[in-house]
């Protein structure tokens, strides 16, 4: 029997996930294209994919696991030719929690104490100190509360902020005051000194960042978005901005990535640029998730991280 | 008896001062200004100061507290008229602790996580994203393990980072490798990615950043000034930074404040430059540190955070 690793990559990278797969799991069998023949495809037991082309993962009889090396499955899905009966996990990496945690930390902070406001302020040379909040004063509504979002919020919880937590069903996290569904998100929105999305993107999640949705935050709101591009409408982010509805976006994932070099966030004063670095899979820590994968589905144990096709995530 | 209110304030500050003040001991006589008699320089039972001008504690008969609301008190004893018998307390404030961790957290994640960088990436619309390094692989060293850089050194710790710290006597912190004196400091400055100065201003200190110890740092290493700018021989860390010795600097302190408009600093490309304000004190929960230490007086009781005129801090 064979793995096969497959994914589109950048420059390297599928060498150094073989590398890591290869110390996490010795003695496995590796396809890193996709199989020529009949019989190739028949020894495929798993495969290891960070978005790879749709309709690549057709035509694999013997295909019993599809584990993503990203966190996100919302291009994957969108595959209509994914195996509807093969089971899909997607990546938990405890080195990309951490990092997301610190991406959130370091955006509310910035926001909180005023230093990207003092960033801007440098640039014209202006030495003028700003008010001081305690981090109790200053609230943070988390929109998803999953392995990433659940994470954000106890840690900003630990630093002192006053957190708020959105899901689908209910949830219960120290020191954070969680809300669910429709209910309660209007309260929670309109309070938030700073919102930060980590939502998956799912048809129900997608644009949540609208007109309406912006003009029911808090005037002057710092937004972090950390989850997907296409979860912000840009055009109503732009004039909320304007506006100064939103006082100031942290931006790491767009609409279009790279994000073109003419789009007009690279240069707003009160746009944060980040190039979809919030939480990078750490490929080290990631090929032991998989390889733990890989000998539960082998020993007939439940498997981690499963997703839940109809729910989109 | 009356307490006597003392400083140099920027605008509104005296009066908001003895707002908090008022809160916390309802009941006092306060003088707002220098005695203009002998008989009212005799009612003065402590002086509550911030940095008051030289000369302006003097022929104080009764005084029995000087009660700093700064947390520094290097320009305070820099006044040589300062009565030397006189107990001279310092602030520690909970809510300025608070706020020091964060700005070193913020500085902290911002060299290790490349944000800063990715901030000059964007002034260039440059989509380029950066390799990500766990906390545990970047190594920090806090110059100083006293109320705030003890803190420091130990929220950076919980954070995942590598932590060491230096000081002038022992000091053992939780996750935290410390060493102290000459022995040590060599090594450890040598290995650290980021560098914070938490020291006091003292003959030993002032002057610690000049270009010898600039350049025993590890080639590129982050430096972090949350102290006082005569820590930094400013000259010599702007040819640190120009050639590359030094990677970035965040600098809340300088040796002369406001940072003069024409000052390098302000437009260096690798350089954050923060307008005293790393850690503010907050006049609502230090005024009850105030009230304690009066009450202590009162009933004889040990007086808290007393400065140790010979060692200078
Ligand atoms: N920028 C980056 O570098 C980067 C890196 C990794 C991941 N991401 C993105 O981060 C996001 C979060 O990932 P994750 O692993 O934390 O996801 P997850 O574990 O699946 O958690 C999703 C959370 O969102 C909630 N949710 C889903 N649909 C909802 C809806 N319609 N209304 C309200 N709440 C809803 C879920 O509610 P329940 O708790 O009720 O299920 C859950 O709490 C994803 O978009 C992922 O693509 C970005
Ligand atoms: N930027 C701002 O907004 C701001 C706000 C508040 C304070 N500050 C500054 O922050 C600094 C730290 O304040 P703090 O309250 O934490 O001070 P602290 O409690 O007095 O602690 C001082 C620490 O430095 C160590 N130290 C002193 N002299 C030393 C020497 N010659 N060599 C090695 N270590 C030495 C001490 O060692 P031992 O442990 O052996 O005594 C102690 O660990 C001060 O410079 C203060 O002015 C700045």
């Amino acid at each position: 029997m064979s793995l096969l690793l497959l994914g589109r990559w950048a420059e390297g990278e599928q060498q150094a996930w073989l590398q890591a797969l290869q110390a996490a799991m010795p003695g496995e069998q590796w396809l890193l294209e996709t199989p020529r023949t009949a019989a190739e495809a028949a020894t495929v037991e798993a495969a290891i994919v960070a978005n790879p082309p749709h309709g690549s993962l057709q035509g694999l009889p013997n295909l019993r696991l599809i584990q993503s090396v990203w966190a996100g499955v919302d291009k994957l899905l969108g595959d209509p030719t994914l195996p509807a009966e093969v089971p899909l996990a997607r990546m938990v990496d405890p080195a990309m929690n951490e990092a997301m945690v610190h991406t959130a930390l370091w955006a509310v902070l910035g926001l909180h104490r005023g230093f990207f406001r003092l960033q801007a302020q440098q640039r014209e040379a202006l030495w003028r100190p700003l008010p001081q909040l305690r981090a109790q004063e200053w609230s943070v509504l988390v929109l998803g509360l999953g392995e990433l979002g659940g994470r954000v919020a106890m840690a900003l919880a630990a630093q002192g902020y006053a957190v708020s937590g959105w899901s689908r069903s209910p949830r219960r996290l120290d020191g954070v005051h969680c809300c669910h569904g429709e209910a309660g998100l209007a309260e929670a929105m309109a309070g938030a000194d700073t919102l930060i999305n980590l939502l998956p993107l799912t048809p129900q999640t997608q644009g949540f960042f609208d007109a309406p949705h912006l003009a029911a935050c808090k005037p002057g709101a710092g937004l972090v978005n950390l989850a997907r591009g296409a979860h912000v409408d840009e055009a109503a982010l732009l004039a909320a901005l304007d506006s100064g509805q939103i006082g100031h976006a942290l931006l790491d994932v767009f609409a279009v990535e790279p994000l073109p070099p003419t789009h007009r966030f690279w240069s707003h004063p009160r746009v944060t640029v980040l190039p979809h670095t919030a939480a990078q899979t750490d490929a080290r820590s990631a090929a032991l998730v998989v390889a733990e994968n890989l000998a539960a589905l082998r020993r007939g144990a439940p498997l981690q991280h499963l997703v839940a096709r109809t729910r989109g995530y």
